[in-house]
């Protein structure tokens, strides 16, 4: 099943619910920052390493890929200054699919080390710190670095993403995703899936990172009580309907829309908490939640709209292949979606954000 | 002067004349493998690191890029399966200008992990060695890689480029090289920049690799008794008649091709031991050459004269702009070409290859 991959290199431009590389990813950048500095200082401290090696899981190429690294760095270089010591080097890996476009990461580094350069520039005989950037290609379901390589990971909006559609969501009809209508079978494919995903994930990672190591990884979730996110489940929501309609019209068969399923899951904190455990390999030291609502802004859904085509459209052309019109498709969709009345309803966004240690 | 960046990064599809991923690169990385693999071994042995750090510096886009470091990798396997031992895991980094295109390196990566696993498939308990590659952008003429993380450096056909055009080349009249008729205050400013450049490089290289760490280094370089190669000015000799031409016809200004130089040196095994000794952090090991006859069949000229073009032009654009006509520039050079009667003499590049250790 390579499905899950078609999409989640589309993280670039588009992502689950549009949302990487959107200002709500940059928020919950923003939001997790306290977490974030408290975990980098932490292991600053207790390892003191030379050099801190950062993996970024899930980059995507666009305005939000270095922003959490920026984030890491500027605050042991501050700390470092206020404490009069030279900050250590960094050694910065950005991972994401071989479909990602790392060239254009690659020729944004300039200002980003003149950004860095700038931001230290106090004529304190402090310089900036030492950054060494690298690209690495490759799902973060398979062991991506050397064993003992890394000291901290981070990961924002992309652990959603499940490796493959699951099994069992055969009878999910009329949706593509989980709904308040999905049967509880369907439920409990998506979320086996998940389980083992991000399993897989702590095992690798726990493999990769050297003791004492952290990682703060932050993902589209849902709250404990809810069955399954509303907000994340809008837009795919749409796209069943505009589906449904174009069978009504005979443009597509009926069986070929019952059988395509999107491989996304909002996990809750229990059950984040649950696998963490149940793996082993990391204790946690933090577990947050946090909502942020939706923009119900014509130009807000103007932009999701096109935003979500350059997500939704790669794992439509692997479904459906030819037969399905994606220009005719889109602009049903585009109407359906601005006569919708979202507006009227409070949609949220949960941010689940856990920050683990290994142990 | 960013002119040699642009150029550098072209090594993808053609650099210096025209052989970066060509078959006589190809060629010369099998030639130079004794050196590689006793350099490698000798490496392994007496550091042992469980993993290996390998940098490849200017590895370019195109079939020659993952020669080296598999054949580096496949020596110590075999050598470790043969003593009963595991493989230590290679991280790999795959460095090139930020113009280079890392999208397609990484795009080709399961191929060449699919090749490693072919390739060591014998039941024998000892499955393929792990190996993480990563993409590093950034000219090799500056840090690259934090304090003491390199075990070996490998660069081939990529050192003879020069970091910008050197100082002293504006009474180079009627030449954009090194050639017989260049007067010897030019020879002396290439030979400056090549001095300054490669020391330089050297010096940041020792910061990268552990004590003890080994560099191979080939570059196309010329014998002690002559001035300039004559395998590497060929194509540049006859872009210069070209130019001269247009001159003539007024086409371009005479002042614009006098100012025209390209930043390339073949350096004599002489002076590449002299700077290596005068900057003092390696010792040599090794410095050998090795000629290689220019293939002059029609078949050859047209693939040269072809990758030839994408390595020019850029130079040609950054200095000419608008005002030259690389389409009627080209349709002349390729007349040029074709009429020119190299096969009637016998030219020779000169592979020059050296081995270093860290002290």
């Amino acid at each position: 099943m390579e499905v899950a991959k078609v999409l989640h290199m589309n993280g670039g431009i588009g992502d689950t619910s549009y949302a990487k590389n959107s200002l709500l990813q940059q928020k919950a950048i923003l939001m997790t920052k306290p977490i974030t500095d408290e975990a980098i200082s932490a292991l600053y401290h207790s390892l003191s390493p030379k050099t801190i090696c950062i993996a970024d899981l899930g980059c995507s190429t666009g305005p939000n890929t270095l922003l959490a690294v920026s984030e890491l760095i500027k605050t042991i270089h501050d700390e470092c200054k206020s404490n009069g010591q030279q900050s250590p080097a960094f050694h910065v890996f950005l991972n994401d699919l071989p479909s990602n476009d790392f060239n254009t990461i690659f020729r944004s580094l300039s200002a980003f080390h003149e950004d860095l350069r700038n931001q230290n520039m106090g004529g304190d005989g402090f310089g900036p710190p030492n950054c060494f950037v690298a690209g690495v290609a490759g799902s973060f379901y398979t062991r991506l670095f050397p064993f003992k390589s890394l000291h901290f990971v981070h990961s924002s909006y992309s652990l959603h993403w499940l490796s493959q559609v699951p099994d069992g969501t055969e009878n999910n009809k009329g949706n593509i995703y989980l709904t308040s209508t999905s049967p509880v079978s369907v439920l409990k494919g998506y979320y086996m899936q998940y389980e083992r995903d991000f399993a897989t994930f702590l095992k690798y990672r726990s493999e990769e990172l050297v003791k004492g190591g952290r990682m703060v990884l932050t993902m589209l979730g849902r709250k404990n009580q809810d069955n399954y996110s509303k907000g994340c489940s809008y837009e795919w929501e749409l796209l069943a309907t505009t589906l449904k309609l174009l069978v009504t019209q005979g443009s597509i068969e009926e069986e070929k829309v019952n059988s395509f399923n999107i491989p996304l899951y909002n996990p809750s904190p229990t059950e984040v908490k649950y696998i963490v455990e149940k793996e082993g390999s990391f204790t946690i030291n933090c577990l947050e939640t946090s909502e942020v609502q939706r923009n119900s802004s014509d130009d807000e859904k103007y932009n999701m709209a096109r935003s979500f085509r350059s997500v939704a459209e790669p794992l439509l052309v692997s479904h459906f292949g030819d037969e399905l019109n994606m220009d005719q498709l889109f602009h049903k969709y585009n109407e359906i979606i601005a006569n919708d009345c979202m507006g009227k309803e409070k949609i949220m966004f949960v941010n689940l954000t856990i920050l683990v240690m290994q142990i």
